[in-house]
């Protein structure tokens, strides 16, 4: 047969399993600026955080070590399911007819589903360590949740998850996942918090957001002594956790004995961005290497091609420290897209200190477009993708097809960080022909950056 | 922290996987009796099922071999995801307080979540081979639909599935899943058929069967000649490609240092229970090791431990070779458990033949207690498991709490051949206390018998 089918799978064994999580910080030219409290607006502290976060994983958020060893506690679990398969997409390749060598990292083999245990697992141990009972968080598509759930039930710790309106309503398996973890969930905004009733006092935040999720979460957290909030995206040390990603990719184009010009990766909070594209900047700043870094992002909430670079709250009450990043403004609520995972108003300030200074692009795509790259890759590699990676796909497809009309040999690494197995509602929707393309003015940009925190910024 | 969590996997490298399929028929003391033709009630030969099936696998059903090599082009998918993983149940035997220990093969870590594709991609690589155009079949759960239009769309096959009408209802995910992949599916009984419009006359059949949906399928495929069928279970050459799962296992627990005690899987058509024990009874046979064998299946279905051994046919209309083996009778109609994978009246000649001498042990167990198990299984092990499975780890728990009461170090081995992610709105009723078990009285099963070909069985 001519059209035999060829799956080049790059494995590592768990002995080359990398037992340390690398910390970009190190080797940055320059910091980035320091979150502010949001009410004396000076540099938060350890002391600032403590109610909400375990020390250990403080210590982390300001560390400057390069490389931070992953304890074996969090090693022992990670090896359920890592180290996750690098794959060569021969059949996609051979369908775009490109001379592109397209790669791509597969973190849908977690029990979870994507990447995000990377960091439940990490954020879990640290808390129970501490003598933490309880976790709240916020979850878009339903991913952090699930990973969340799965780390407190390996751990024995209580977990309660405020997840985005729209996701609660369309995707009720991933609630159920999480529920049959052991979690308790709520749809976001709901009545158990302040700050949730204040927010169904408007209709138009119905659908929820991330950052209402974040605030009802925090809210929780902040007043009972035995409960931590734990952050799925966005931080220093949730990145952090996921370079395990990338270190590990690296091992395996190595394997593959190639080296990327390309890397893509979507991006909503950053986690999986940084946690693919960081080792590798490591390398670049090296002068190991010189891949362009390129962040995909949803025509729907364009934090870094649209949003601004201005100290703004991580949550939409206003209860988290300020962070200096590319933003939308904290209180702008995205389509409801079905890449629920992408639809945060802000961007991590690693990451938004990176675009700032150069060092890496962004595009934004339209979810009709993603969803065709995602069919394509369904058929051609049989995985189907979750709607927050396909914005990396479709990036990962154009880039191909431009490498077609030059005939240059592009080496494109992104990254597969979850399967679409809680989402074939979307697929469904686009295969009937019924999916449109969501919308974004720059009249709700504006109302949404008015409302930037004026003291932090002046 | 007292409390570590131990995730133990033993993983086989690339160059370990096994690259021949094992045939138990090799083996046996005595050989099971032939299928016999519905028409002229002798012997079927090669020629009879040419029509529906290509060569090479017809050689495979009766090849008295005892290793068949698997083609490079069915190993390049195989590493897609193979070798599976062996997990050690570390936490779960903590949560019994069992002496036992438990070792779980994952089948779940495949693109189409279930042991599925490791007979998918081969059927569809043999017939791609010899020409076919387009696969019919019928699925009940939907995962054989899922891994076979996986398989097809890697081989540029068309594919067509009839999914059966209470799976149909209540797992749309899985329909979207086998869409996505770019087959066609049919609500079973359907009105595209000759046999489905004769079935949907009759109110009883309107939930559907697996041998309904087989009747439809290989009605399709047998009126066009660049159509042919595919079956997920009970023929020889279904068995056969599964036993990679056992090949590796062995392997697996060899590296563990440990030998089981007791073999344990589900048993619906009999393919998966097959693929994990066959390696396992032939090593028995030689005298290297004394397992028992044991095979769990739904109280709603069981047709080795209430069923009659008898010739019958495969699929409901009576279009399919007589098969001698356990039956309920061809047109018994199991209650719509969530377990649909499992809803199948007969049970394949080969593993009918292996409890008719005694080599193996039947045990029915109803759903509720299965879904308990499940959550245990979950809440301390990460997976999320199908409900086929769920009856193979309950009587797991049963005997390794058998185990904690005699002190015994009982080393159980058991398939965990797919994962629920499609299959979350049973747990749900089962978390909400709604769940029920199911009937099956003795009334139905006489009623069914009655239907047995006499002429086969004088």
């Amino acid at each position: 047969m001519d059209d035999t089918v060829r799956q080049h799978k790059y494995v590592l064994t768990e002995d080359q399993m990398p037992t340390t999580w690398y910390n970009i910080m190190a080797d940055l030219p320059s910091p980035p600026p320091p979150p502010l409290h949001p009410g004396r607006m000076d540099p938060v502290g350890p002391d600032d955080l403590a109610p909400l976060f375990p020390m250990d994983l403080i210590m982390q958020e300001v560390s400057a070590e390069r490389y931070i060893d992953i304890p074996g506690g969090v090693l022992d679990v990670y090896r359920q399911w890592r180290p996750s398969p690098l794959f060569r997409a021969h059949n996609l390749e051979r369908a775009l007819g490109t001379p592109a060598r397209i790669y791509y990292k597969y973190e849908g083999v977690s029990p979870a589903g994507s990447h995000k245990p990377n960091t439940s697992v990490p954020q879990a141990y640290y808390n129970k360590k501490e003598g933490t009972k309880k976790l709240t968080t916020e979850t878009g598509a339903g991913q952090w949740g699930t990973a969340l759930s799965y780390a407190c039930a390996l751990f024995g710790l209580e977990c309660e998850v405020w997840q985005v309106g729209a996701s609660y309503d369309a995707k009720p398996y991933r609630r159920l996942m999480i529920e049959t973890f052991g979690a308790k969930v709520h749809r976001s905004p709901s009545e158990v918090t302040a700050s949730g009733r204040a927010f169904l006092a408007d209709p138009k935040n119905y659908s929820g957001s991330l950052g209402i999720a974040i605030s009802e979460a925090v809210e929780v957290a902040a007043t009972d002594p035995d409960t931590r909030y734990a952050l799925g995206s966005v931080l220093n040390h949730v990145l952090l956790h996921q370079t395990i990603i990338g270190q590990e990719a690296l091992l395996q184009l190595a394997m593959a004995g190639d080296t990327p010009t390309l890397i893509v990766g979507c991006t909503g909070g950053g986690s999986n961005f940084a946690g693919l594209s960081f080792p590798f900047i490591r390398e670049k700043l090296a002068g190991k290497m010189s891949p362009r870094i390129l962040a995909a992002e949803p025509a729907s909430c364009p934090s870094l091609t649209r949003g601004v670079y201005a100290y703004d709250f991580g949550d939409t009450a206003g209860m988290t420290p300020l962070m200096k990043m590319h933003t939308l403004g904290h209180d702008f609520i995205p389509d409801p897209i079905h890449a629920g995972g992408l639809r945060y108003h802000g961007m991590a300030p690693l990451i938004s200190h990176l675009y700032e200074t150069g060092m890496m692009d962004a595009e934004s795509v339209p979810q009709t477009e993603c969803f065709a790259a995602a069919v394509q890759f369904a058929r051609t590699e049989g995985i189907v993708p979750a709607p927050e990676p396909t914005h990396a796909i479709a990036l990962a497809i154009r880039e191909a097809l431009k490498a077609k009309e030059t005939g240059e040999e592009t080496v494109i690494l992104t990254a597969l960080c979850g399967h679409g197995h809680f989402d074939l509602a979307a697929y469904d929707q686009y295969l009937r022909g019924e999916m449109v393309d969501e919308n974004f003015t720059e009249e709700r940009l504006q109302a949404a950056l008015a409302t930037l925190p004026q003291v932090a910024n002046a």
